[in-house]
């Protein structure tokens, strides 16, 4: 792994480029302080970063995780049949960074399916290889155009001058381009409708301030930033009309898993009659777990809380509890918005329409 | 002013102790990792010390201030009359340093009505000065007791083994000793009463994380550190059975003014019929603010937010939201306990009708 410092430039940034045989990754956790882009070249340098966050948001990392299993097969040498036990093995490995996205799984279980395919024809490893990779591009090019057709149904339900609050990022920094929740704030900007973006800075990785700030600030959106605490006084002031974040997973029934501190802000949004959307791609929306009760919920160190900023912000030894995400249920989502369209409660029934027509 | 630093003991650490003519006061901008106390000799030094959050908790600040004014007249040479004035003119700035906390004019007031009665006596003012330290004194000493009898009051609430959240810190930091919401921590380890704390962290400042889980790591008591936005996470797993908090004042009709972020966790407490319960001393009531609307909520600086741990935790420019307290409305508020008891709604009667008693 080597490192490649690229200045800003006012293009949205690309958090995963695929160039000259390896993964260019955005490393997440330097931002906003620092450019730089993490050249991948091994599966499991891709696992480490899943796993410490260097990439993160839900579609992005399902794209890592695609190349990831491509990059273990460089140099590959052996039949066919081993070449698709390879691909098995790699995405088995992969699978193992984190375990609450569901698009991680579902992007290993496409390039999985395809190997199957590719194991039964005449190709030679290389060329499967290659096949492989065409997949693993295609997940990726899917994803900007999905997140642009989000976006498009997302901004038919904001109006100009309304506040929007969102929590996390789940922008183009966590997917292909454009973001989930976020899309519909770049869409507004090149139309011209003005929208006061709020977004919430998200302890204790602080992806708020530190990306959605960022890349918001960057594209020029009207962002201003407060801390998680703040979300209900906020609202209580009247300065949100709306809110909307993305998720790792979306279950049968419509419970929906996003970042801690995402249930606390349905609540807020519900006690103060504000609407509460939820953005993601099919690929996000899993039919097979039936409620938000069946999503693992990763725990992570405590000292993301008590030192996570370089310097120790609690005193040693005290007892953390440091939960990534949190389950909203049903009952508090306005709407789920995908590419496909914008659905309504019974989600039990209007997700899996999603996925028949 | 000059630094003294201390070893930390077993015992409750004091937040004021005055010695040899000055204030020594813990510098809780430093803790937890380092016990340092400053030694303030002008009143300019302890507006700056409330200013700069180095001594912070609105009971605390009253019983700095009072010293404050004290401190003021050190040298002081001239008659009687220009003696209470001086007192005026020392409580009157020091009166600037907050807007929100209540105690902080309580305590001011308190010593320029004792000074105008000691202005139409026939002490000097060398003798003045020593009644008015004696006032100061008292104040520090009726609020240690205060915070027991909180405490004592509170605990009739808890049960063994309830869960208990508190917000910021209004603890043995806050006070002159037990704090007002950790009063009752502190009873029920000394009666063996088993209580699980759940210490929200307080961003900006950290004061949950740096002096709470801190006092109450010290003291033995069992806590637990959590984002803020983990709040409602916690409450909807079952695991908080109440929620008690401080507050900098609290308005003629309940309205309660604290910590920014107070109103969420309330809100959430009562989307999970959590009981919310406001601890203070009746110096933090004041019948003269008619509601929460009437309160002053100090803004501070974006730095807080978006630099607050020696590193950039935003991009540069960016806007920043950070009110430093909220309101949470009477209807939200369970109970507020005090030295004189507990009451409940209609706030309007009760709590008038605690300072008829």
């Amino acid at each position: 792994m080597s490192l490649l410092s690229q200045p800003p430039s006012n293009e949205v940034l690309q958090s995963l480029i695929w160039e000259n045989d390896a993964l260019s990754l955005l490393d997440q956790r330097l931002l906003p302080e620092e450019t730089v882009y993490l050249h991948l070249t091994t599966t499991q340098e891709v696992w480490e970063a899943i796993r410490e966050l260097k990439v993160r948001g839900a579609p992005a990392i399902g794209i890592a995780a695609a190349y990831g299993v491509v990059l273990g097969l460089t140099g590959f040498a052996g039949d066919l049949a081993a070449w698709q036990s390879e691909v098995r093995r790699h995405a088995d490995y992969l699978a193992t960074s984190r375990p609450t996205a569901v698009n991680l799984f579902w992007a290993l279980d496409r390039l999985k399916a395809r190997a199957e395919t590719l194991g039964s024809s005449s190709l030679s490893p290389t060329e499967a290889t290659d096949a492989l990779l065409q997949e693993a591009k295609q997940i990726h090019a899917e994803d900007e155009l999905t997140n642009r057709k989000i976006g498009e149904h997302a901004l038919t339900l904001f109006k100009d001058g309304m506040g929007v609050l969102t929590h996390c990022n789940a922008g183009g920094l966590a997917t292909a381009k454009y973001g989930t929740a976020l899309a519909p704030f770049y869409l507004a900007l090149e139309q011209g409708i003005q929208l006061k973006v709020f977004a919430d800075e998200t302890r204790p990785v602080l992806q708020g301030a530190r990306l959605t700030a960022f890349e918001l600030q960057r594209a020029g959106v009207d962002v201003t930033l407060i801390c998680d605490n703040m979300a209900g006084h906020v609202m209580s002031k009247g300065w949100i009309q709306a809110v909307i974040v993305g998720t790792d997973r979306v279950a049968a029934n419509g419970d929906v898993a996003n970042k801690i501190g995402t249930y606390s802000v349905a609540v807020l949004a519900k006690a103060h009659n504000i609407p509460f959307y939820v953005a993601c791609p099919l690929s996000t929306i899993d039919l097979s777990t039936p409620t938000g009760a069946d999503i693992p919920i990763e725990e992570r160190h405590p000292d993301e809380v008590a030192f996570g900023f370089g310097k120790r912000t609690a005193p040693e030894g005290v007892a953390v509890y440091n939960p990534a995400f949190d389950i909203t249920p049903s009952e508090l989502v306005t709407a789920i918005i995908t590419e496909k369209g914008i659905v309504n409660a019974p989600y039990d029934e209007t997700l899996r329409r999603l996925f028949e027509s």
